[in-house]
């Protein structure tokens, strides 16, 4: 019969509160850096489970106002689980990463999508909008989100981590910190600023280390913001529960770390924040590809999908191109970005004919499973890209009819205490 | 009984022939200008074909060298069929266009993707390659393409027009010429060009119109290289056979025009050339949506994508930041395309483990059904875009697998006689 | 350049007339028997066409009264185009066939879909309706279908062959004549009759062949109303253009032939005329593998369905048990065929609430891409099965929302001129 | 910031131990009867979690023998957890349910998949294979399943309850046991049974409720193992975490209850057991829909899948007949039971050729996500059914190839320890 004596449940090596400051618990960390010694290891082919805070680190509350978004500590981001060691794992391996499940704390069913201040966070309108702090809470009802603050809407999420990676080695480390300090230069004022430096000013390490190796981390590990070779802050919403992946191996054991749990987001997670950002707990086994680096010309991870990614067939399509009509109307040469944009404020606009405000419908695209492709880039000089927003997300009619919309009122998301928006 | 007299074809209302120079023709044209006047005019509701040239008019051959795309004439392109007046659309309205469906011509079952020089067209890699003319071409067996030149391979087509649009009015197309004016002054001897002056030379519409008028045309008419805010060469795969597409009206009888098909592309249409280029028919009916511009915020059209396009859940992904770590590792700021670029890169390193050359590689990916999605556009300093290779694609495993690959021999695509790559 | 020289058609091996009757036209049999001599010969790797007439051969017209499929002559049924033979295939092998595009005829887009009377066809629910013909003409618009006999609905077709096979050997026929001539004489007088003994009147071979063997083909030949070992007529909506099926050979060439093309059909096709029906052209490419029978333990065809059915993600599903609730209330044991029509009578309840009539309703189930699942056939004694609708398919909301419907008007299809329905 | 005060847990109305046996544990019970108190009320719209035993109670272990399997007590099952009053429900209303999540414990990653005794249980091929008890466990790893037992094998859970149902009226129960009992009375000495009448050995109701009403539940409550026009034992495998239900109310307060919970299963779940039988928690949420009996003509639930299924777009489809040529060749006048049956043969025999046993292959179309459809209902004698098998839940290729196949040794499944099979 069954007992819990032929019952083995999958060992969870690093334990984390989510209601607890992040730089008061252990086995997080958040910076890159070859010298933050594993805090765990596992064998190839072990299933384990690690918990992760959310991304600052209990910083925001499940309440109606943005006032904390508006006054995050960025220096503290991204907190990270891990490393985990991987044992047998060398340079030049490939590590083979299943993530078998992304789930929430069970005892906290919510997450959240920020809008960022322009001037602590940004976002991709940080500039055209004049961002001010805003908000939306999203209930989890098991697969599904919804949010008191964008009514209408419900949607299966595609629970991922926004930020996984494997240890930079040192010359690995170097090149990074090079390469964006050159560009940080260049950009010297920048609001916001185009990629942010090492910083000890907020950085942590939860484990006992010796103080000198400590301070060196603290002043040379690269910030999480951006993805990079290693993987890394890539948030890509396909890289989902369900998913393997291909990591580099730059050291010794491969160093996993992981974090920035998302419920679910869109392509492009345009809001900065714009995923729906939770704590909760990732599950895993991996596996070596001896010499898989030049196996696979590997110079950043590769994936295999998830058969389970929410699928929505029925969708309106907006198309963009580089030139800035939605602004000064300049034209761009073959940028990506702008199209982007342009496809997003198309989106925006038309959900603001549906009646959502503008913040809720910046925050909808953020995080709910948009597919933004590119659609040409060859086209001299407009690139093209296409935002698709799946109808059956929404409890009501977005088709474009003949009639057009009868505009409802959804309210508005959380935004300052102050009334700004 | 069945008989002729209950079974009534749809219409052709423009007919060309694939084989005889698109400048001989009726019904085409290659410069975007309001004063085109309407080749044909509809209903709403009717149900309609137009047969399309390839978009060089010919000048692509059947064979197995690459001297006719290395030749190409850019100034003739693209040729469009139309253009097409739809009864009552006025400026401001929405123009509803069924692309019911796409198909080659049943004379004429192969298309070509080529590589075109880095003097004569470019492509996305031109400079990273130094690029030399090459092709594949490609046999249609019915939804199906296959080429001899990258054996190993075969998918169904995602059957679209690369290039429709509705006319623009005198002011948009001053808008277009001042804007790509001010951007080619600005880069004004780049390889390839950045942007396309209008040029009287290689200038086509093949009506029977006032001298003066025709003139006209030829000098102020847009280039129909870029996708713009009427639509245009968007090549975008997705706008297939079966989707549903609403462009804003600019002109009395909204004036369609359309060419270019393709019988598949992956996103992105790398190679420049990328798609599955051929001659065919394309199937529409229309309808009018008054006011639509308004009433959906239309700044460029929007679509409903096809039940139809190809399923292949089984991927390879890839990814790219915007940092050129296949070039000389400069670090890009938040910028897309050169995301898309080592995702891209990384891609075709992949495939050339499994055993293609660089110039196959290249041409699949621009020619078979690719994913490309932004998967993030806020981690300063790092964009990130993935590219999804389907594995049902191809008649061997090429999944990651711990033993890596047994290196193929598939040979070489079609080259320049004088055999230089 | 593109020339007619380097461009070459596949070859149509069967041409035939879809508005001449069937039996007055060459390469057209609607008998199985391994005497019918092979009408063309392909080899291995061949891409080719065939044309077939619908599978009454011309019988029913476009037009708004169902009088045509009242006394449609079954006997003549169904119209297959054929055989071709395959070079080098024995008995024993198993022949690939690539079914690479099925379309309409450009000069005949329209289709029917019908209800046949009681006594003359029936359907699955002949009895239950007592039914009387009624039909509903659709007008193919490219890769969708709408029905001005159906209003507010439209899909794109999962295009098939209704019926493909392999010749069965003297051996084989043998034995499908004696078990459903046992059948048969346990069901003696049923109406509609439980099977169809071969039946010399209404056979054809169009082919000039000696008379004797003529006489024996009409005599032994077996209908084509069931599928069986070889393939036959198994309705399988999913064996679309795009699919690859493996046949079992039994003679030498292997002998295949294809009719009673559908535009169309869903799981079940109920209404026995249950697709749309249509005559048109199938594209075909085929190979062999040797000893294939014993290589897959092939009793009867394999397949891999095609990358581009239509996909409707969204959905509304029906269930049934094996217990006629719409009935007597009878208790079944394990029987799938009474389960499934439950599912299909809460369906067509479901669509009558809509606002569509029984008779819409049934035609509609039968012919658009509705998927019906086996639930489970092991709770005794209810086998469970499920039939989906999908809701893209509808112009109109079809979810079940808490206000239900207010029952629109679509009118009726098309039925007999004495207004019987 | 994130606190437990603003973190609120979803309740959890029934808690079980999936370690004791059913009968010893409240809010079980294992009868359906309209008698049967509500063990919990709730609101329409709140989120409330319900765990489940598995559907023996704890009968079978994680081990490898299947002598578990052998001597199940039946007369014990399913084990239903419930049931749950929702205020407000009244009869003739539509009792919305959405199956929010579907989970194992944390404490118990496994679940099993059983071939039962012919005189046990029995399953669909019970008497054709003379079945001896066999089983395979699988264990979980997040959202995949894998089995020591079936080696080569992976696959994402299509999660589901095998069974959920509202509680019968007095009227509805009579119902059921009347038309059951003809049928029981019809085939006296079947083995296995055809149907199972009220049986008061093994009853169970975990509530302190009045003896006489306790003995005239176990008296004349319905088994639980057919689906009914309640729901009830459906093993509908796409009624799964994510998808919504319509349930027909018959009793004040509806009374939910549910169980047998699946982590996954093919269509038909043919060996019985043949499902991922696990324990588990499912998470829910209910609203009423007034008077919708009539408003949907609902005779049995509907319901709208998940658009988290898992999709593996590449198969192999096996097809099936209404002739039993895998037994003694007889014609069946269109029963698609049998032709299912075929279709599930010739799947075995073809896994049979990779190198399963038949045991493993007959769990494993019971246990993975198979695909069966039925194919045409009206080609009599033949009804058509298949079945798809997904290739991509192998890690070894099952595409049928020229070279055929390399038998693989994949041992044996679990089996009796007297090593019957």
């Amino acid at each position: 019969m069954a007992t819990q004596a032929n019952s083995v449940p999958h060992p969870t090596l690093i334990e984390v509160d989510p209601f607890i400051p992040a730089d008061q618990q252990k086995g997080i960390h958040n910076r890159w850096h070859p010298d933050i010694p594993a805090f765990a290891t596992v064998k190839p082919g072990e299933v384990f489970k690690i918990q992760c805070v959310d991304w600052t680190g209990a910083q925001i509350g499940n309440n109606d106002t943005s006032d904390d978004i508006k006054n995050v500590d960025l220096t503290k981001v991204h907190n990270l689980s891990g490393p985990i060691a991987v044992e047998g794992a060398e340079p030049g391996d490939c590590l083979v990463v299943d993530i078998l499940d992304v789930t929430p704390f069970e005892k906290m069913p919510w997450g959240y999508t920020g809008i960022f201040e322009l001037n602590n966070g940004g976002g991709l309108f940080a500039r055209e909008f004049d961002s001010k702090a805003a908000k939306a809470i999203w209930d989890f009802h098991g697969v599904y989100a919804t949010s008191r603050h964008i009514p209408g809407v419900r949607f299966a999420g595609v629970s991922h981590p926004g930020l996984i990676g494997t240890a930079p080695s040192a010359e690995l480390l170097a090149t990074w910190n090079k390469r964006e300090g050159a560009l940080i230069a260049e950009h010297a004022n920048a609001v916001p600023p185009v990629a942010f430096a090492p910083n000890a000013v907020g950085a942590y390490v939860g484990q006992d280390i010796d103080a000198k190796v400590r301070q060196q981390i603290y002043e040379e590990g690269a910030r999480t913001i951006p993805g990079r070779e290693h993987g890394g802050n890539c948030d890509i919403k396909n890289l989902s529960r369900g998913s393997r992946c291909y990591f580099p191996v730059f050291i010794k054991g491969a160093n996993l770390s992981v974090g920035d749990l998302h419920f679910s987001q869109g392509d492009g997670e345009l809001s900065f924040c714009g995923a729906i950002e939770m704590a909760g707990i990732i599950t895993f086994s991996t596996s070596i590809i001896k010499g898989g680096i030049e196996k696979f010309a590997l110079k950043q991870p590769i994936f295999l999908p998830s058969p389970i990614d929410p699928l929505y067939s029925s969708k309106v399509v907006f198309e963009g191109i580089s030139v800035d009509y939605h602004g000064d109307g300049k034209q761009y040469n073959m940028d990506a970005t702008v199209a982007y944009k342009q496809a997003a404020l198309n989106a925006i606009a038309y959900l603001m004919k549906v009646g959502y405000t503008r913040e809720q419908a910046y925050l909808l695209l953020s995080a709910a499973p948009i597919e933004s492709h590119v659609g040409a880039l060859v086209d001299s000089p407009n690139a093209c890209v296409t935002l698709a927003v799946p109808t059956g997300i929404f409890s009501h009619d977005i088709l474009p009819k003949p009639e057009g919309f009868t505009k409802q009122d959804f309210g508005q998301c959380a935004i300052r205490s102050d009334g700004i928006v």
